[in-house]
């Protein structure tokens, strides 16, 4: 897969989580993902996301910067937002809230997300409410 | 500039930070640089750089992961340094301690950095000390 293609399938996967569609989610994260150090496993993947989705019901992914290098995609996500509750562990209670994540993601030999590393920028947030 | 050349020259970069190299500095980054959304300069991106060693004298940036694709690059840094007083608002005060960085970087057409949005992983600090 060329940083192109990557690109393309990351995309593909962006849209699926903001279309929050689960049963698709296998097409683009590997059965044996990890997260920050812990294997999560697809299914705890989608639970991770699932209650992101919870505690963030207007949710979604906007791409600001796409750095491809196979196996590697680097992006810097932007959030712009309204948790209903907690957010980690800050009371937001449904006060719009702005925040970026900057993730590096590397892909299996079937095209797959296999590891994560993401940072938030957390106290953006504490700075917020 | 491809994407090798690109690693490359940011490589030649980290070993300028690591030994503060501050005359050559201006050798890889733009005099018009911004870091998060804030023109520093040259002067003040050196001036935030030595602030840093300042309060982290064994400051040593070590590459993780580098993803690169002209003009940008995606670097996870790790660090494992003993802060002397306060770092990042958190009263580490010599104790050792570990977090990452994940930073983005735009380079100009002269192959010198010239934009950086970075997320550090304070949140991990604080659950060290």
């Amino acid at each position: 897969m060329n940083s192109d293609t990557l690109s393309v399938s990351y995309r593909g996967y962006i849209e699926c989580l903001n279309q929050q569609d689960w049963n698709n989610l296998g097409r683009y994260v590997s059965e044996n993902v990890s997260h920050n150090g812990k294997t999560l496993g697809l299914s705890g993947y989608r639970a991770m996301l699932e209650g992101d989705f919870a505690a963030i019901p207007d949710l979604y992914f906007n791409v600001a910067l796409l750095v491809s290098q196979p196996p590697h995609i680097a992006c810097r996500l932007k959030f712009n937002c309204t948790p209903v509750g907690m957010l980690f562990g800050l009371p937001v209670n449904g006060k719009p809230v702005h925040f970026e994540e900057n993730v590096f993601y590397e892909f299996d030999d079937d095209g797959k997300i296999r590891t994560v590393w993401s940072i938030i920028n957390k106290s953006a947030i504490a700075e917020q409410i």
